[in-house]
């Protein structure tokens, strides 16, 4: 696995079980993942012969993040290196223009978007689709980041002045948000887990509930069928998270990761078979396991570091409150803002269950009592 | 953790979730958690050289396995080590005389029993008691190891010929072995895990019931006491397995163990906290975990080592048939008998989900389809 933050690290939990043995390829010794595995190497994902280098003597290649350059996997793949998902595949969860042309063109839910140079281009689009206009950048964007909601053209000059390549977007008035991750082997075989609501905080996820409460089983099956629609045209290999907004006119699909998500970490305790399971299963091109829930309510928080970088102190408390709460801590220096953690609260009763997860993740990261 | 067999790997998943840096003692890197766990230090377990070094800047130490010299803990705890369970807690584990002194001194539940030093001494307790007379080793036995079952005399000879100190039992005409898995922390507070029946063939665990098929609630309630009591009056700190006889005339403590043990794996899914989670819990005197089960019945099976030692080709197979099934491997050589891994599967009905974890196993050793 390329990249060694949590989404490797909770990767190895599943590895230990299925007796596969993970190496990680980290940019040092103490990133998150690499506080956990045996076989580190330490690299730069930037780099084609690190990249080959890391590749000797593994069976697959897979990722941590979004961040390898594509043509490095296209090298490594012209090399003989079975790499999942593959550039083919990645490409769309790597470039924002390539993803919107690639599902308009298969008839996936989009917004209104084009390719902008200028500020003046920004105008044009907002005069046919009004403003605000999102813009995006192309690549690299993340957790809100490369993320423009423009009011005007002034605005859209700040973020056109930054030199990165962009991608205008019509505003979605969404009711909610949700995510379908989907699994997809070589042998086509596809899965796909419930559909969640994810609930953001300035860009970042803070919540997901599973499943998405009160959603309409047909609209479920609809963004399931989406999302496996995707991963099947694009060839995905490995885990599709498609992030969708829920609209009054239906689903638009907002953004894809090929890896394991944010809005999974519910399925370690909440589903019968781990989205970090899955997704070793998935590249082995083994077949995929169940993704039934283990619980009729499963709700999951993000820790984000507060100003108190003592975070473990605050166990007893946690865990004496709520002898079933499931604390997950990544190894990382806490920073505000920074994902450190997450809690998962499992049960019957979504107000109930969601008091209980957020009781713990406010009480973990800012020692408040709610 | 001192040792680094499938208890140790699998307590570096519940390390890596709670954010605990796991270091293991190990007496070479291919042990099955030394190729888990970053932090690995070899050295032997028998050395109080090698106990000190690897102390040296853990929090508590704890253990894998039971075969750390008594004289040793008590040097380390001398010394000012946190060692959890202590020295005067775990030789009731390591010495199944002193085990049966104290058991009967606090009046649990146990066969007739004393020490013997020749074949008169097992006759003369046979003449009481009646053959067949059971004999341990009072030390280091595991795993049907270490026990004679004599019918007569010139059995009692050979084992007592061994030259290895022994105890008599009278033999337990019991209509199924069950056992009762409990946490205790250096607080006190305790917590017990429903109930499981384990079966045994040729003295090895092969599969556990959780809970106990058709227990009666009072008789499960009065084997957590007991339970609960030997964990309290014993001192431990950290997991406690109980394995019991179950008798027409009650409830016989026939074994201690005091760490992680083969009969609460089914812990992993199918209680909202895992055997794992809770010794470190234990052992680091955090508020336990909720011992709930996850689903109505849990089934564990043990795969034992066949003749072929492919096992990973046979993945295909079994999790194609059964998505729901949850394999577990140890990283160990394949030697004929040996604990090699186990499966676990979930659901409501018991001969459902006890024929699926057979199944599993049976193919995953063998390559039968049953």
């Amino acid at each position: 696995m390329v990249g060694a933050g949590q989404l490797a690290r909770m990767t190895q939990q599943a590895a230990i079980a299925l007796g596969i043995d993970l190496r990680v390829l980290a940019a040092s010794p103490d990133e998150s993942a690499a506080r956990v595995v045996s076989s580190v190497r330490l690299g730069d994902h930037r780099d084609l012969g690190d990249l080959r280098d890391f590749a000797k003597g593994c069976d697959v290649l897979t990722f941590d993040h979004e961040h390898v350059p594509t043509e490095h996997i296209r090298a490594l793949e012209a090399g003989g290196v079975a790499v999942r998902p593959g550039a083919g595949a990645l490409v769309h969860a790597q470039d924002k223009a390539v993803m919107r042309e690639r599902l308009t063109a298969i008839g996936a839910p989009c917004p209104a978007w084009r390719r902008v140079a200028s500020a003046a281009d920004v105008t044009e689009f907002a005069a046919e689709h009004g403003w605000p206009v999102v813009l995006k950048a192309v690549r690299g964007g993340y957790d809100g980041r490369g993320v423009w909601v423009c009011d005007g053209e002034e605005q859209a000059a700040e973020a056109v002045a930054t030199g990165i390549p962009l991608l205008a977007e019509a505003f979605v008035p969404f009711e909610r948000e949700l995510a379908v991750l989907v699994a997809r082997s070589p042998h086509g075989q596809g899965v796909s887990y419930p559909v969640v609501e994810t609930v953001q905080r300035d860009g970042i996820c803070v919540e997901v509930l599973a499943p998405a409460p009160g959603l309409d089983p047909e609209d479920a099956a609809v963004a399931q069928r989406i999302a496996l629609g995707i991963a099947d045209e694009l060839g995905v290999t490995g885990l599709l998270a498609v992030e969708m907004f829920q609209t009054r006119a239906g689903l638009v699909v907002n953004e894809l990761a090929m890896r394991p998500h944010n809005s999974g970490h519910w399925t370690i305790e909440g589903s019968r078979t781990s989205q970090f399971e899955q997704h070793l299963r998935a590249v082995l091109d083994l077949p995929l396991g169940s993704p039934a829930q283990t619980a009729p309510v499963v709700v999951m928080a993000n820790l984000l570091g507060g100003d108190d970088p003592d975070v473990f102190s605050r166990y007893e408390h946690v865990m004496a409150h709520d002898p079933g709460i499931k604390v997950h801590f990544y190894g990382k220096e806490v920073r505000p803002g920074r994902k450190i953690g997450h809690v998962t609260a499992l049960g019957d009763d979504l107000d109930t269950v969601r008091a209980r997860a957020r009781h713990a993740a406010v009480y973990l990261t800012e020692g408040i009592y709610t």
